[in-house]
């Protein structure tokens, strides 16, 4: 219980600017990789859109491996809690919309940044560990929130595969919205897997 | 009815090694965009590879985009007919094996190499009215043919989307498969579509 030193009292505004100056970077990024890909996103091209010093970059996010694999993981957390924040309920009555909220997962700016950084590690063997770990995070959170919101009961035959095609199929649904925009066949496509699924869950 | 002259004579094996030429580099550029992607991916690699003079190459595919365009669509072609030789009598009884084959489309060199031409067509302008005009008239040959392998009767509501959408899970599983393999999973969650599609089409 000592007396609060000037250096405690300045500890926590730094903190909350490196932490601000962190999100800049991790956000940059992912904008960063959506927009230009792999081969045009460097961790300067990040610190000048964050306006963030290199070296202050660098600090944060020691490798372009770290800074990439952070953010995609970042704005995945945040596209989580988003998403359960839609259902503050939990399981929904509505499993279209449901449905409808976790393909949402995969069409945006997000996907757009995983894709790009799921195929450079296809081809550059520093990034390919990293990211599937990642990836095997990512995707087992998510299909615990689908599990949840979907009122899925798992100690059912057939019902974890069940869930995870349907994220196989949103997946497969943000990679068809890559070049064009696919809105109105998706929710077209949405709407009949819903339903689809309503059954296989209930039976 | 004239003489055949000598030229006539020589222009059949000219033709002939012309489109084996023709076969051997689309064949290495696929190859080629599967192993490296596109950033690797130049008219030099693929007719080194394809044992081949730039020269030729260029006689050939005038344009980077020329070949890379003209080789996924040879190979999704190709895979298409073999797709159907698979099932000569049409509408299999066994709509399992159907599924099972038609996610295969997805998981191998082919679909990784249209993966990585999709996404670099995603920031390229240049590529990109290429890869999406190729995109549609691959995906309506792969639709006729799931219609016609599935026995789907389209004039009823909600089969063109029930098919669209396994088409989309499809996708989704390929994706998957791009950083590890997934084959034991992938055919769990295709045993269990398998089966509920069969209920949704049967309905």
């Amino acid at each position: 219980m000592g007396a609060v030193t000037t250096a405690d009292r300045d500890r926590a505004p730094k903190q909350d600017r490196s932490r601000a100056t962190r999100q800049r970077l991790l956000e940059a990024a992912v904008a960063c990789l959506a927009e230009h890909g792999w081969a045009g996103s460097t961790v300067l091209v990040v610190a000048e859109r964050a306006g963030v010093s290199r070296g202050a970059a660098q600090h944060h996010f020691p490798t372009r491996e770290d800074l990439f694999t952070a953010a995609v993981e970042y704005v995945a957390e945040e596209r989580s809690g988003a998403l359960r924040a839609l259902f503050p309920e939990g399981a929904a009555q509505d499993r279209r919309e449901v449905v409808s909220a976790l393909v949402d997962l995969y069409t945006g700016p997000l996907f757009r940044a995983a894709l790009h950084l799921w195929v450079a590690a296809s081809n550059e063997e520093q990034l390919s560990p990293r990211v599937i770990e990642l990836e095997a995070r990512v995707g087992r959170e998510t299909h615990r929130i689908a599990v949840d919101l979907l009122g899925a009961d798992e100690s059912r035959p057939g019902v974890r595969e069940t869930v995870q095609g349907l994220l196989d199929m949103a997946r497969g649904l943000g990679l068809a919205n890559l070049l064009t925009d696919d809105r109105q066949r998706r929710e077209r496509v949405v709407a009949q897997w819903a339903a689809v699924l309503d059954g296989a869950l209930r039976d």
